[in-house]
């Protein structure tokens, strides 16, 4: 391929070298992009049901109030004029919507490499790794533990494909480290291997404070430059129903009163801590939400927040979660509707219940990433290697998610729905003619290097080309690219002093005891 | 479970045991309906994109014409008027609205079992079993060529699955019968096998009216009562570029006569039979279509007809056909628009390029079946089973598929968006309280039988549960659940006179020699 071929390739984003930036080329994948979703969201409800969820979330906000365990949290909502009654704050709608005028709609979060700088909120589409499992799987050693060696590997997958935005939450859970340095030495690979914008856990105050400032000198930054805008992120949880907890609250006040972003995402599984029907388990889940929100902008009035949906159904014959389900797209459609109705961006995530990247993976996979996508979602949490309801992080899924979000990214490109007269190709029709064939024309041969989407990971050559070559099936053609960018991977350029800087940052507060563990 | 409970799941679709219906409960299936896609289709193009795509699909029309191997429909055609020049036919756009005018938005097709009756149009959406590989692929005996055993088999899984609604062209050609024959062998399988709506092939004027003939005799009808409605149909596919051939338009023209509905499908794929852009091969594809459309109406006005898409485009590496790529689902998309603007019923797919059931196979399937659902296509083709571009038919993607097939159905019933006050839950909410948990509470209870969609062949059991059950993968779960079927198949009750003149008939068409082969 010719350099010319591939600058073009580049643009159109069909296929895409990008040696410069990977460092490697093991794949040809596309370009780093913030996707943008052109199309009209599914609307599942009518004006009429949007009010009736909405009013019912009020109701929920006003008479059954949500619980806040943590006193800072109670004292600034009593200001507020709520009514408190021990930790039961109620609010009413004025005052809800009124805290919600003052929420952007979208914002932007830069991280240390500004041009990894990405846009939150309107039709953009941000998709982060898979986050939080306790444990990995992989082809070679199947099911095990997380460990530190298995999160750097994940920390390189994150970096090195385009079509992941932000480095999330821990991709496994690295146990052989200490929980009260965890943090330390968890971030400090996560700002190093990666320069995409990270993610704080609220795990108390220690661990919030550490990461800010982790954030702040990786990125060479003074305080001032480091408020000045969202530089990372947290993600809370409520704990379902009707509650959010002390380290939660706390870390999502410390972010929000340094005017760093809060995701608030409340885990409302219908027919568990949520109604069984999926109205009632989004309606709960946004009165949660909105609840948190209410208190982030009275603390301080615009600063950045987005509501999540993490709103699915167990299974009713083991009580176990399902993910990716019809009543999982629905709910995550009907949220969107409510989110963009409170205009505030929205996060959803990318799941599935199987416990291998399997068929029954990747359709669940499939529904949830299409629902996010027909929920106009800015945010796909777990958008790659998410296996097992969470608990099993899978570098081979990671790998076949990213063919799935890159096809999500080229359906997105204007140009494959393109209706000028040279796509509409009357004379090459004409020239053709019947019985024809396209291949060897001059409209076909201008265009074929970015005509269409280039796999990473899919097999489309016949069976038997495919049986010749070993009938090797896609998890362990996903197996293989890993390995390969596991043993290429080059950390992105970082400024010697600030990484230096970093270092002595970790040594001190490993020195000084990390954080309490009390949590 | 009670009969009470099991009633009521039927009603609600959730669960349903069905065996009054299907014969044996092997799997908890839905019971049969015809889904209606309630969503608004996803409309990549603007007012004035489709009225380009029209303006572009006239002009071929007008100014290069579609060639018509057949000199009936060329006599037909020149008694219209249109500029005819040999096997070249040039139709302008008054002629062709004119025409399609007459053409019904949606019709009724009725096979032997009137309880099987399909509406063809509008919101409804009907699935159509694997149709024409030539080859086997089984977990077993991994892939082969088709016989009439295997063709049985897929007859038996097309029957059982409720889901399933037409039994379309061979799952797998039967080779081990001679092609003269082959069609008589097959429709007294497929009308004994099954009850449900029944496919001719347009392959010579023998075996059509041979198919038409037995679709009557196995319902018991008159002529005139098998000519009163639509009881049957074919599929026709262009020869693109702009060609249709002998056999096709003489199996449609007899069709059509007889009020049978004619399905036209061209099979346009970027870069090699059409060109390179997306719009550019639909527009083909529309010309293609409609010139048979205005035929078929020309012939007999207000025959039912339906527009097929299969636009996809190939690898540009390999010249190999891709399938669900994004550019396949924009394709469907844009035909959809178009097909609803010329008031006509709509033919999709479910399409993969994969060889085995695995991972690949199933994100592309998800995304031709989702597509077909935004493009709102009313019959889907190969919906179940299909694998390698249509090359293979698979009873382990069959089961697989029709998990999909049965979620999309659930993601239709608008219990699972309803919002009346008691889907909202707000007692529920109230009475369960801050940190509670809704199993146990009557709102669940009263509801949980039928609240969710209850899987096939997905395990959501977590890992260790899985493992110690023998750690099977998806595809193996598929290969029990198809053996089980096949081993405890009932076929459906039929007229024991309706089917010993079904015999006789092909007794004597066999003895007569069946049909030329020099197609």
């Amino acid at each position: 391929m010719s350099d010319d071929a591939s600058r073009k390739r580049a643009r159109a984003g069909g296929r895409a070298g990008n040696k410069s930036r990977a460092g490697t080329a093991i794949i040809d994948q596309m370009p780093w992009r913030i996707p943008v979703n052109p199309d009209r969201p599914i609307e599942p409800l009518d004006a009429e049901g949007v009010q009736a969820v909405h009013k019912a979330t009020m109701r929920i906000l006003k008479e059954i109030g949500i619980e806040f365990l943590n006193p800072d949290a109670v004292a600034h909502l009593k200001r507020a004029g709520c009514v408190v009654n021990g930790t039961n704050v109620k609010m009413d709608e004025d005052f809800v919507m009124e805290m919600l005028s003052h929420a952007p709609e979208s914002f932007t979060i830069t991280p240390r490499n500004p041009e990894r700088e990405l846009i939150m909120g309107g039709k953009h589409m941000l998709f982060v790794n898979v986050s939080s499992p306790p444990n990995a799987w992989d082809l070679e050693r199947g099911k095990r533990t997380g460990d530190f060696a298995t999160f750097k590997e994940f920390m390189k997958l994150t970096q090195y494909f385009n079509c992941i935005h932000i480095a999330g939450g821990y991709p496994v859970e690295p146990v052989d480290i200490h929980a009260s340095i965890r943090h330390l030495d968890c971030l400090y690979e996560k700002l190093t291997l990666t320069d995409k914008v990270v993610h704080a856990y609220s795990l108390g105050a220690e661990r919030v404070e550490d990461v800010m400032e982790m954030v702040r000198i990786a990125g060479g930054l003074s305080h001032e430059e480091f408020e000045a805008k969202p530089r990372m992120y947290t993600n809370i949880n409520s704990v379902s129903p009707l509650q959010h907890d002390y380290p939660m609250l706390d870390g999502a006040m410390r972010l929000a009163k340094r005017g760093q972003p809060v995701v608030i995402t409340p885990f409302t599984l219908a027919g568990a801590m949520a109604p069984v029907t999926m109205s009632g388990a989004v309606t709960l889940s946004l009165a949660e939400g909105l609840a948190a929100v209410a208190l982030l902008q009275f603390i301080n009035p615009g600063c950045p927040v987005a509501l999540g949906t993490f709103t699915s159904n167990v299974d009713m014959k083991s009580g176990a979660p399902a993910f990716g389900t019809p009543e999982y797209m629905r709910a995550t459609q009907m949220t969107g509707q409510l989110v963009r109705h409170y205009k505030l961006p929205m996060r959803s995530s990318g799941t599935c219940a199987a416990n291998v990247p399997d068929g029954q993976a990747m359709w669940e996979t499939s529904n949830s990433l299409w629902a996010a996508v027909q929920s106009r979602t800015n945010m796909v949490y777990h958008a790659a290697g998410w296996l097992e309801g969470g608990l099993i992080a899978s570098p081979e899924k990671f790998i076949m998610d990213c063919e799935v979000l890159q096809m999500i990214q080229r359906y997105f490109e204007d140009s494959v729905t393109a209706t000028t007269p040279d796509d509409l190709a009357f004379d090459a029709i004409k020239g053709v003619g019947p019985g024809g064939h396209y291949f060897g024309c001059q409209h076909t041969q201008d265009r074929y290097a970015t005509a269409f989407y280039a796999p990473i990971v899919s097999d489309w050559r016949n069976y038997e080309a495919w049986q010749q070559d070993g009938s090797i099936w896609t998890v362990e053609r996903a197996h293989r690219i890993y390995k390969q960018i596991i043993a290429e991977f080059e950390a992105p350029e970082m400024n010697g002093d600030h990484q230096e800087e970093l270092r002595q940052f970790v040594a001190k507060r490993k020195q000084e005891g990390g954080a309490p563990t009390d949590f």
